[in-house]
């Protein structure tokens, strides 16, 4: 049983006058621990970063970039054939825009997660994930890291050492390798089920399977995402849950 | 009579494939001081932004952050009515974005200098200014703005106790009152013209203005804009000029 | 009093995955009678411009080209300063991509109605609704354009006998001179209020300013913004009205 | 021995300030017989694509749309996984865009040619040429398509009867299957080489291969890259030789 989690969600991820899913931003950010902050290339400007780092700050939320592909319209959901160099510059560039804003704020940046296809394209991509991870750990070396357990990223962040966060997804469903499941729209989930399927991964470190099979989990983290429908119900639940059962929620740099 | 005087000029100015002016970025590097490197908004993006970053520390060369308006198709030169506060935010997320490849290099920056229709908003509109100083004292109390001598933005930050370093435009012309005549495009200029000109500027602490008059003139440093037809020619020209007539070419910051 | 009237709405303005306002295009198709379609630049995408142009058709609604400002995150109202031929090359890039999406359903595009900053911008600056309306008519002399009455581009069509439609605007103020006034956030209006202030425009042509005068007022088309809180009841609540009123709710181009 | 061929040729691939290439667009016009004319995703902006139509019509030059990948920075040359149906939306805005500037000079688009990886993407994928053409045979049936002999988007175009032009590569290598072989970077050419290449092509129906054998080869069109340095001395020399064998050069629309 675990004594801590964090819960990190995406957060600032509308763009200009326009909003994305249920617009609950202001409400996640008085119940999740960690915040993952869209740093304009799929989403998210520097308007609504500046916003969202000063919420964060006010509700006492560690802060993270949220990197995505330069592709706003597709929301960075769309995979993009860049480079490896090129995609870290990228990378480097959205998580200073970040930085800064969390430096006029006198604040530090907890941690990075990559977004959409960027996300997954580090999960698979070796050669990617290490180029990623070695400017990673050059640029800030005590940056948690956000990825799936074994993925490719957490792999090259293990060779070097860079610490990791490990996630579990709780509106995501899992196959027998332990990996998720991804669909882009997923039917409203119900609530009860995921905050029972959270118990269970914290309690025992389990998950039951899209094949109906338990497997063995472990993360520290648990992510739930903002565009899912009734995340902040969802969310709301979940914390509730796990405090019920005894289990602290903070964020991995306050443990 | 100066004993040093800094030469700056706009670097990292191209765009994914495309190039401006001369492309002589390479040169100017092995002569300047001081390098405005465009920072993705109007002209650059992040692959450049690494490159420039690079040359920039090989060759001893200081950096600063180029922001300007949100527009590529008009390399910033058009206006923008954006609300100061907005403005403001554009701006940081620029800084912070080139801060971050500074950091890689394990680099600091030097200064900043706006750019184009921004550098000419925040030269006459007070609030804007004002609203813009703040925020860059709030994140950077030692970073040096380069600007206009008597201009808005300099005297918010003569309020604020924030390190200017002032110009001087070898290649436009003055008028009466001491302020630069904008043109967007220049025919050719007689590289010995402007060199004599800036001699003059350095060692009388003058310039002959376009009624003809001479006026006095104070600066910190001397701007060549990269895009003048035959700008390397001329920086070249006046770096020699300096040195022979014993002015030390040197950055601010090493002053 | 009016026998037909025009009721005209944006619709498009979404971007990518974001939605704006109410989200409340499909069920306003079914209500309006002129369609004006965001087309890129301040909103809208081309799937976006597709899926519209064929709800439209499928609704009857008369569709035309909604042109604005190259500015997304602005969602085109903040003003650019661009020169005028430039700005005229933008409207026609996004006329065509619309005329496209119509072609490929047999469609025509009835009018175009320029959005937000470039409306004021055209509304109040003479040479450059001249230079608009010149090319508007070597283009397509028979489409309609959506205007102030009175405004400069109002005029400059006026002077080259291009077809007009004018608008009154249900959901803004009027002053004394019959202007709008222009405010960027306007709390809830109440439904019964603007029903009865549209009845009383079209079977009286009269309108309350804001100094509580009466002036007359004389227009083709009434419009309702998509973004107003409760646009949709709004439109249906204007709409029972002017039919009950015996007025017949067509597009220009019908009558 | 062809007694008629057609040179195209990418045109008006700047944007905003920004150059690429040698940039000889108005010589380039003075020679080619048909204009591939980028239409602002991957290059090219409204102001750019005017005045391209205007040189084209004032040279006599048959006009295309030459739509991209929606990437500035990677001049569409990188590969973004888009699903079909928005990829064909993308280039029916891109294609209505070029129409319109057609329009407004009273003249008729002649072709169509994808760019660069949208270019490869619609040669290799099945799915995605066949919803590709049949939108644009929906749209235009008889706008040429420009594409290789034997790709996907042209076995797509055959089913549906829709007229293409076929091209021959005269600045690129071809395998023994007769494909080219793409390379991003090419030294620089022999202009008699070149030459050389294209007259034994239109002349004998052959080509060399990268493995030396000659295989027979049928074409239309021949493209000659703008991009390639020394295309304009590559293209003259070229159209020189081809008149003095007496092959006339035209466009396909002309024939």
């Amino acid at each position: 049983m675990m004594k801590t989690v964090d819960i990190n969600s995406d957060i600032g991820e509308s763009f200009g006058s326009w909003i994305i899913g249920d617009d609950v931003d202001n409400e996640l950010m008085t119940i999740i621990s960690s915040a993952n902050i869209a740093t304009g290339f799929h989403a998210g400007d520097p308007n609504i970063m500046r916003k969202t780092v000063e919420s964060a700050r006010k509700n006492g939320v560690a802060i993270g970039a949220h990197p995505g592909f330069n592709d706003l319209q597709g929301f960075g959901r769309r995979h993009l054939s860049i480079p490896m160099d090129e995609l870290v510059n990228d990378i480097i560039y959205q998580l200073g825009a970040l930085r800064e804003f969390a430096r006029l704020y006198s604040l530090s940046l907890q941690h990075i997660k990559p977004h959409g296809a960027l996300y997954m394209h580090l999960a698979r991509d070796e050669t990617a994930a290490q180029c990623f991870v070695a400017a990673l750990h050059q640029l800030d070396a005590g940056l948690y890291l956000y990825c799936m357990a074994g993925s490719a990223v957490w792999q090259a962040a293990q060779r070097l050492e860079h610490p990791v966060v490990t996630e579990f997804y709780a509106d995501r469903e899992y196959d027998d390798q332990g990996f998720i499941v991804f669909t882009r729209s997923t039917g409203r989930l119900s609530v009860q089920a995921i905050t029972e399927k959270v118990l269970m991964a914290c309690l025992e470190g389990k998950v039951k399977t899209v094949t109906g099979n338990t497997i063995p989990i472990r993360f520290d983290s648990i992510c739930i995402h903002s565009d899912t429908p009734g995340a902040l119900e969802i969310i709301s639940s979940v914390k509730m849950a796990l405090i019920n059962a005894g289990i602290n929620v903070c964020s991995p740099g306050m443990v």
